[in-house]
């Protein structure tokens, strides 16, 4: 039974939980933009219910094309109009450098990535730019857009000025 | 107090329930590529727990070419080897198009968006032709790769053949 074998079963456990059908349009009228890290709950971490937020994740939570596109699709045809960004502590990202993630897909596959990792230094600085990033958009209406850390050792979010 | 705020303060209530640090890598090795749809609680509806798998949302839970930068980082920085996709029932992008889209940024901005919003209109070949796209990156490792589309009107995962 292999790990995705293990999640398909674990859902008929969900179904006991299931709290029953909510609209489309999130209830907060939030989109969350994460990191992948596995070590991140969201609906718990933030007190989500089911409905409440869109959560969009990628690696570093980082502001891409793909993002925006989604924040674009959020926003305009189900009626979210905050951000809120949450990166983390011992982020792979902030740990790796694009030369070490270059040499370890051409030494997996044979073949250089078409793009860089978007690896970086600076966390709060990196949050910073996403917000830039994300304020910038001229096809959005965000209303109010936070940018916070989530220390994976403690679980605490930090607010980044 | 914003609906943000209430998120920063509902993480207080989350430090009871942490559960510990764990390592960075994801212990079950899976890499999870879903939409951002509001009413999917990953860790809840595949049994995840804390440190178990990366998980990937955008609109659509489409694979774009930041979902292929974040799997190339879930692979070769950080050890997955399988990926489950989850689609599911209600999604915005099945039901709206792209001109719809590109007419409600216009009117709420006043600017074109420079990227179509993703829409489909074949849920189940939807998830077939993400599959296609992660089978086909020279770049990936992926040993398993499994589509399912969530039903939200039941909680049920359904399997894509």
């Amino acid at each position: 039974m292999s790990e995705i074998d293990r999640m398909l079963a674990a859902n008929e456990e969900w179904l006991g939980e299931f709290p029953g059908p909510v609209p489309v349009a999130p209830a907060r009228k939030v989109a969350v933009v994460a990191c992948m890290d596995s070590r991140m709950p969201l609906f718990g971490l933030l007190g989500l219910a089911v409905g409440d937020a869109h959560v969009l994740r990628n690696a570093g939570g980082l502001v891409t094309e793909d993002t925006l596109r989604s924040l674009a699709v959020s926003q305009h045809l189900l009626g979210t109009r905050s951000v809120v960004l949450v990166h983390h502590t011992d982020c792979g990202l902030n740990k790796a450098t694009e030369e070490q993630f270059r040499a370890a897909v051409e030494e997996a596959t044979g073949v250089r990535p078409p793009w860089p990792a978007g690896a970086f230094t600076d966390l709060d600085g990196d949050v910073r730019e996403s917000i830039r990033r994300i304020r910038e958009a001229p096809y959005l209406v965000t209303e109010e857009i936070r940018g916070t850390v989530y220390d994976v050792a403690t679980g605490r979010l930090r607010e980044v000025a």
